[in-house]
């Protein structure tokens, strides 16, 4: 489906025969408040699967299933040729946050070598290795499930037509609901098999259907696989992975192996170990020219389709294709035990605190504190010092919101004055930046003690805590710091102990500290 | 070394023949404040390196290299026989944190098997893929570098004689103040070569050349081989991992792979994947019968030294010995990657977020809140609570300590009292907790405002503060936090509040955050 500017899709529904691995359903998910175009309200859609090999029925719709999909958005969907589209018209999520890394389909890149490209992830794990009844790729992340990141990591590649998630049936609901809550474009929901392969199948067989049929999606030149939950990867690698799979009709990324692999032998003693250095591990993202990985799918058998898990192997098992093997980068591992939900999270932290803008009222008695406050916390973080009044609209705040601040000070004089930081909260709102991550905004007050009898008023503190709790509905986590400048010879120091508590602050992004008024 | 109960020892010096992985250099650590045994006053300890393998050369003392290891601690060693000892006579550190999984040699438990056991740490790797400049074993995690975790984890298991820590020649003093600071025991610190092999091959020689001269540490039957960066390594595996090298020779830890294995071509494309479940990750602990794997060093060649990481491969290649695979848990990991640090972060803060206490003076104001603060924490954490008053020495108390609790919330109604929160930090110093681990100390004042009028006076905060960074020193982290006592019906719902930023305070177990008064 080619990308239309401005556009969005709405969630239409689609047939699931339930013989998992045997059939294919399609669920083009889409934002909510979007409409199909064209569509009749009421029209209800059924999308039955194509067969494409051994032991593959052709699905059927089944009217029971797709009320199950479809409940609560009659109304909403309709079908145009085969195609599903609506167009947007506002609503939270239609406005793309901006930045060179997140430019959308308005503006579709080249392909690398000028191919047409698609990616598919598989997200059908059970997430046994993770110790919890949530499949990994659902487990959230800073509140956003790991899904949401690896999709979001496809999607911002803006030359990417199509990204097909393939779940397993249980979970097709919660990732429509993923796609609507997190405002995810380009995405099509597919029913997975019982195995990986299986899974990864059901993604291709969407391209492949198209081309004798619907044209729901268009088929590519190349299709991307990557894992729902190797949230990190970065557009260079993808596209080096894309450049090779043109050239060679297969690539994947590897890494060197962080352990000795060995052979048991079947009486669980040692039979060898294998060289490190000749070895690599197999990682993700794998790119296909798409005949060829859907031609080995074709040919493969029920045994390599239940029990393997490595595309490559396919690609030269039935396709005579040695991939082209790729050295990635460390931050393309896959979130596998509860570790790995750990370090996931601590390096978007880490990513998330990278800069921050310090906002200080035009005031004359802030000066000094608004000089300060940001040189004490340039050895820490890239910090962007702006004095203005927030009541104005100020195109410089606008642009380094655009730019993907997720940290922001705003320092004050008056006692618990919230106005101007409410102006910033819609800003940021308005911006949909909180949409993927929660936003830090910490309110400085710098009180000036009368006659050195000095205390922190209840109603001041109530007024924080009740706007916290309002600005962390749109994902921003609002807390207090008083700054007092008692003894200007202390100013300094003072200043440090809040850059400090700043920093500790942005680093931790702990929700449940939001309304609290610290003290430097 | 057989252990002495009730003994520590002190730190002696060792000759360091500069020549990296030709010779090898132990140097027995002792903590700060203990005497070698009937050593006089000034005497200095040279210990020279066995020849024993190829191309080793004899150590030999050197003055220089003793003058500089052994710096500012003459008058303190002493030689008796060629083994160093001291008794201990209190001192921090002194008392060995109890409880079961903490016992001491002082009760030195039987080995499985009842062998003899030793283990050899190789700590001497660069940290390269870490991408920092301070080698991995050494970053601070939780404020305490890694192979401090790892020789703990070696050391509390009680049947381990002794624990021998290779190290780079650069890093040997960096390596011996860890020994001391954190109070280590049983533990030699050995010069390592050039390559992880050699740095092995040098640790087992510290047993070796006893066998033969001066009996510094005893040949064991059994020697474990564990990673410095690898932290969580539990009892349970390294006991069946002894049990099998006695059987079978040589025994390992295994895990599944995560990632396909593959071979590449010369050319760079796949030649062929490895099929998953034929092979497993060789991880550590490892174990072997000493004979076997110090045989295996003694005949590999330099290339194996040079080249090879895999001790099981060697004890197969050399001895004929196929090494027994024993199924590990998923804490057996190595710390590789910055991710790595981040999950062991925070799986150590999992760790100690496991209990609180909650002590509450025995006055009747304190009684509602008393019952309820710990009922609500009982959903989120094990919590032991109890009525007390602190300044009176409470066994129950003191046993809470020893059984490792590492969080503790005092209820209080006089404002900022820290008279009895001084007693806790007293107790909790005495006990050595803090030692390994940070505390937490949250200090809940209720307050009930007269005429509705609720201010937070400075001079609280400050005292707060100022007995923060005390404590600070001492490891313990003090926070304070206040419950608002206005509204009867209220006050569950103040409680619930308490109970999340306590668990938020425990969890993060932020440095930055202390002093400070959160209000529920």
């Amino acid at each position: 489906m080619a990308a239309l500017p401005g556009q969005r899709l709405c969630l239409p529904a689609a047939a699931v025969p339930r013989c998992p691995g045997s059939s294919l359903s399609p669920v083009r998910a889409f934002p909510r408040g979007c409409r199909a175009r064209g569509a009749p309200a009421g029209a209800r859609v059924a999308r039955g699967g194509r067969a494409v090999g051994p032991g593959v029925r052709r699905g059927q719709a089944s009217g029971r299933a797709l009320d199950s999909l479809d409940r609560g958005r009659r109304g909403r969907i309709k079908q145009a040729g085969g195609r599903l589209r609506c167009s947007c018209r506002g609503g939270r999520g239609a406005e793309p946050p901006p930045g060179p890394a997140e430019m959308e389909h308005g503006s579709r890149g080249a392909a690398p070598g000028g191919v047409s490209v698609s990616a598919v992830l598989p997200a059908g794990g059970s997430g046994e290795r993770l110790g919890g009844a949530t499949p990994k790729q659902f487990c959230a992340v800073q509140g956003r499930p790991l899904v949401s990141y690896a999709v979001r990591a496809m999607e911002r590649i803006s030359w990417i037509s199509d990204i097909i998630v393939v779940v397993s049936p249980e979970n097709i609901e919660t990732m429509k609901t993923i796609i609507e809550k997190y405002g995810h474009k380009r995405v099509t929901v597919v029913e997975g098999g019982i195995t990986r392969h299986r899974s990864i199948f059901n993604g291709l067989k969407v391209f492949a259907e198209n081309e004798f049929s619907s044209h729901l999606v268009q088929k590519p030149d190349v299709v991307i696989i990557h894992d729902a939950v190797r949230p990190f990867v970065e557009e260079d690698i993808v596209s080096k992975v894309v450049m090779a799979a043109k050239e060679h009709g297969a690539a994947g990324a590897i890494r060197p192996l962080v352990s000795t692999v060995i052979a048991s032998a079947a009486d669980g003693c040692l039979d060898h170990s294998l060289e490190r250095t000749r070895y690599r591990a197999s990682e993700m993202p794998q790119a296909f020219l798409f005949d060829i990985i859907y031609g080995a799918y074709q040919q493969c058998t029920d045994y390599d389709l239940d029990y393997g898990t490595e595309c490559l192997h396919l690609a030269l098992k039935y396709c005579k294709t040695n991939a082209r093997l790729v050295e990635g980068t460390a931050d393309l591992w896959k979130v596998t035990y509860k570790r790995d939900l750990y370090a996931a999270e601590s390096i978007i932290k880490d990513n998330l605190s990278q800069q921050v803008c310090v906002i200080t009222n035009v005031k004359e008695t802030l000066a000094q504190v608004g000089f300060l406050l940001p040189e004490s916390l340039k050895s820490q973080i890239k910090v962007e010092a702006i004095s203005i009044s927030l009541s104005k609209n100020d195109s410089c705040l606008q642009n380094i919101i655009s730019g993907l601040c997720y940290n922001f000070v705003c320092v004050n004089d008056e006692r618990w004055a919230i106005q101007e930081a409410q102006e910033l909260v819609n800003m940021l709102e308005k911006s949909n930046i909180p949409l993927l991550h929660p936003v830090v905004l910490i309110l400085v007050y710098l009180d000036i003690p009368e006659n050195n009898s000095f205390s922190i008023g209840m109603e001041g503190l109530t007024m924080i805590k009740k706007f916290a709790r309002e600005a962390k509905k749109k994902n921003i986590l609002v807390y207090g710091l008083l700054i007092q400048y008692k003894d200007p010879l202390l100013l300094q120091e003072t200043v440090n102990s809040a850059a400090a508590l700043i920093m500790a602050l942005i680093k931790d992004r702990n929700p449940e500290l939001i309304g609290q008024l610290l003290v430097a």
